[in-house]
């Protein structure tokens, strides 16, 4: 039986790559939701509702057409934007909730 | 009331660049995922298998302090990487029941 000490060395180097792939996916977040909290003290001033389902129908239906160009499962790049919106409406009723609109 | 086609040009600005960062993130995943999809043969060939716990416990580790660093909230990277190796675990799974160890 091949253990973990035994991996090799091609894993180690598909792992450093991943590791680097990881880095820059966590940075870019962070500006996706720099950019979805600007958002969401916009749709607090105007009182728009946190989601919008015909903006999500437009990304879903562009996310899975570059998921093919890019040879990624499309189904895999709609549950990654379901996982992200998940998250920004959380930050979206945490701000609502934190600042009502017409409150300072 | 202001409806969805009032919304601001400083609203759509943002838009734009949330799509461009998901262009970006998605083309990213898809690279994360031919690194992933190497590992896998690997995985497979030496008998590995599919999770590895304590590699997972040194990409938590190192996510959540970039995390800290690019001001995204650690819960969140981690739960980034729970999303990512969901998948990447339903692969190396699909691929071992296609490909079994041994078999040409």
């Amino acid at each position: 039986m091949v253990t973990s000490q035994d991996v090799p060395a091609e894993l180690h180097e598909l792992r450093n790559s991943i590791d680097n792939i990881d880095a820059a996916i966590i940075h870019i977040l962070a500006e996706r939701f720099r950019c979805t909290q600007r958002v969401g003290a916009l749709k607090a001033r105007y009182n728009l509702p946190p989601a919008d389902p015909k903006r999500e129908e437009h990304q879903i239906a562009r996310l899975r057409s570059l998921a093919k160009t890019a040879q990624l499962d499309p189904d895999f790049a709609e549950k990654y934007l379901a996982f992200v919106v998940r998250e920004v409406i959380r930050h979206h009723e945490t701000f609502r909730r934190d600042a009502p609109a017409g409150k300072p």
